[in-house]
């Protein structure tokens, strides 16, 4: 079972069983984020949360297989476009440009040379209430790599 | 004078004087990344700031004129790469190359239709102390907007 | 249902049915661009609108599924051409081309630094009529949005 | 002079007499988008108009020549990017992404096979005001050139 | 029936009943260009042709949705390459590269500025005879459109 | 001199003169197109043509330079977009996307398989007067090449 | 019958008969490079030839279309990557970034300003026996094309 | 000296000696396709080469940098264009689309898995006189190299 | 059968078999990088290898298929990315960005002009074990070529 | 000073004295390809090894300049092509295209999802002395770094 196949079984169950992705998370017992990256096919599960997913959703004589191919090192962003056109997505690109720069010397700054490791890195999306409209809140956390010297 | 111009001159004084992005921002009694973001001629200071990072570099005779530059709206990211090969910044392309979808079904089952805006929007670069190696922090906070009916 | 399937179901039954956009419109109770921007999967319908819209078309067994999944917040653009070579739309690429920087410098000398949202935002399509040949005349109006500042 | 020299110079001596472009409009005695296009490069004014805007900025002994020098035909969107990263500029593009096929399906609908003219064409910029938040309102008026059939 | 299904259909029968492009454009009653680039799926035919063009190729019971996907708008050049690699195709974009600029002067020398249309167009084919081997005529014939000043 | 530099040299004496491309190619005894196309930098002229031309624009003391310059073989379209963004330009390859596929069947059908040279060629451009507005006429004729079989 | 279904018939009974691309080529009494071009879409072989390579195939009941597929003129280098990734093909590319230059002075030098033809053309593949390792020769011969003057 | 200084004195010392690449090539006593790839800064001369190269040219005191600078390690293809839009060049890139896989196909049948190499590698152009019209010879010769299997 | 279903049917039958690609290698007698390239279709296996690893998966019917697709010579990265988007990969583009000048001048300094051959070469991959955290020891070992001088 | 300008002294210096990278990176007390890296731009030395490299190369007065620069934290890769057209550094693209997915294979075999660390990583190259041509022995080493789980 390759990992789109996958996604698309784990797709067709949370419709059919109107579940949420807070729910399916829930059940694994993990964060929303990391839980919703593996069922799209960019993060493997560990064995334990696999098995509740998998379970929880309900895929009859395809659970087993679903459950082994949440667990597999994915190929990641093979689906992913240079630069997105869906605006959602879009804005990140869109900050980067802005605000990669100064990301960079103030990290430097701070740190040195080195970079926020993308890998030992974990990130939550939250809603920030405020009376002139609800805000999105975005907290990405990741090691400080130190360039090596040798 | 442009925008191009401004910014030489600005990093220019900032390392004949050895002062600190932190510094800059003091003196303009903004936000670290807001300040650098200007000075790097991404955004527009308001007045009172721009004068102060103007005043606070000692930029002699090109003071007013990196003081008006420093207020003027940029034509944003000119300069960035479609891609940045900079380590430290592309790790950003690839959060969103890997996490783009996740952050979308997530907004949308938090939120409906809508992007988290770019525009009103903040961004925050803290250290996080760990016994295993300090994080890097960085927050964005942008207000939702739903997509229009009409 | 994908929104790939819903809009094919939609243009197949629009095709079988004879109907203009007008009519679907018409049915909808909303202007045309936003209906056929949500028939084509661009937009999501509120819940009332795409009632009206999937049983105005006489979906049969299909009826549901295309209520439903006219309301669900689309991933846009995924068809859309970084430049498309259709000259209709072409046209707008070129205008983007030719008039950008000057309705940058005007909306910024207008409204200081910002831009017009592309989400608060609706679009019109009408017939002008001159007797020297009809001309097309679109209507945008997005919010302006300040940067802002922290 | 080359059309770029002509630009440089108009910003300057724009820039030198804190003049506005509606200033400079309105001494052309044309609209501020065309003016403004024209001394962008991105247009040609007539003689008349290109006159009284060389007049209009005293550019000294250049006077004649950025008089000439707005007058050619120029060679358009050299500068502009396939996609602009400017957030401003961007937002057209990703209203051609998600709008342009309805405005193809509405446009073919009320006129037949052809295209909105991007040459025989104008757009006006406004300010539309509104309590929830000022917006920018932009009209483009093209004549509907149908296909030619031979 | 979507374009591509009747393209494939007019060129399996145009092989079946062993027809030449000029056989089926006699029969159309209009030029070869016009009519093989209908067919193609990149132009629209008025009514009495699209019946003529269908009726001519003997399409059984697909003769009425060819007749009116014939009619139909399309949205050209869905399938044509940025560049093509095609030899013969790619001479055109040759052309193009080293004879552009020249073209843009002396259309702008002899007319001013503004474009030669691509939609009030036509364009003829032609054999030439020569001695020294024969040559292929091209004739492209657009109105000219002056960029309209306002 | 690069050919660069002879058509700067050449575009400043024929502003400074205030010669028409008519009247160069005259002094040439050559057509427009190839005349115009060598004072771009895209053709090679034969050397009388070559020192009539140098001679008729009074270039003083670089007038050998150009006459030399204009005869050598340049190297072709370093200057030239991909896809060109200016609108003259731009409709000759939004024929080809348009019409090429089209010209391919119909060259194909009467001549074989091979292509229409861009080397063996001609091109003119002609006004055409027209009630309705003039057409501007561009004729390519190039020799016909068979592949050869061996 | 496609180019496409063609060839991968040929390669099917190529294989299904363990025919070289020898066999194939003496077959058809033309040169291998000819032939084994025309097998895989590349080119039109006259009749005869196409008679003989469908026989030596032994295709059963689809000799006949293949026979006819073999003599149509065929869009070439449609699957052809713009930059091949594969290491024997790139080199060719290769070879002309480093080289292409020093060709182009070497022709002019010797031809004037022109081309050599790859549409009058052929080209030769030969083992050269080598104590130090075999090499590979390929000759590629094209008639000089002279630039039109006119 | 960088290589792009040495090859602007090569290419000026070139003209006004009005000396041929062959008159060069013979200086230097090697292949002139060798020694115009090396002036043109694509490869290194021997010392001994070099010396003559520089010696013939004439180049005053910057005799002995040109000599250094022909010597040195190349980086090649620096300005090389991905796909160049000059037609002699563009002809080569032609050739590998067109006959790539067939070239693949024949080494492969002759020498089994591997490439020809494009360093242990050499070229030759010659002219081949013709009646009806002489012909452009280019010989490639390349050691095979066979995969190494581990 | 193509070199995909051949890579498809390896990696089922691994997958069923649980075998890993040391099982597959240990079988095959050659190393690891070796046997998984010519498994996914980039490498050719030599005959005795190619039946050990066929044999080993225990394929059925189609055993033999694969024992002769496994020894073809492979279309190489037809399937690569230009530049990939998976993290671990994309890596080893990072490190060829930041390093590959520094890599050609130390190789230069040691060899002279040429390059280290990616056809003549193998490939190591190694856990280094390491207290702060295991490492991974890729060594490539590529013999030098001279480039030919002529 | 700019990394580039500091690239550039350092290389001037560099030629002047006849010295080597073994010569400056002894200076320096570091390795080879580290201390290469940071002179080319693309490291930052240690503050002691810098002193050490700008005082070998004797500066005279950007000595102190030079040995600042040496240790900021560098903008890498501005200048590297997206795919490098240098046959010695196109080898390594060629490598990740062919043994990328291999390599990815048996890392994720060995060690579970993760990476190689391109940050906390070292390089070294070295002669391999064989009797059939010297080869090129090139080492990377970069602790493994597990993606987070959350």
């Amino acid at each position: 079972m390759t990992k789109l196949e996958m996604t698309e079984l784990v797709l067709a169950a949370k419709f059919a069983r109107q579940a949420s992705w807070a729910d399916i998370s829930a059940a694994a017992g993990m964060s929303d984020v990391f839980v919703v990256s593996a069922c799209l096919g960019q993060n493997a599960l560990p064995a334990e949360a696999a098995a509740k997913v998998a379970a929880f959703l309900g895929l009859g004589n395809r659970t087993k297989d679903v459950e082994i191919a949440l667990q597999l090192p994915p190929k990641k962003a093979q689906e992913a476009e240079t630069v997105s056109k869906d605006p959602l997505i879009y804005r990140f690109f869109e900050i980067t440009y802005v605000y990669g720069d100064t990301i960079k010397e103030l990290i430097h700054e701070e740190f040195g040379d080195g970079i926020m490791s993308a890998i030992d890195f974990d990130l939550k999306i939250e809603r920030e209430e405020n009376p002139k409209g609800d805000r999105v809140k975005i907290t990405m956390c990741g090691k400080f790599l130190p360039y090596n010297q040798w």
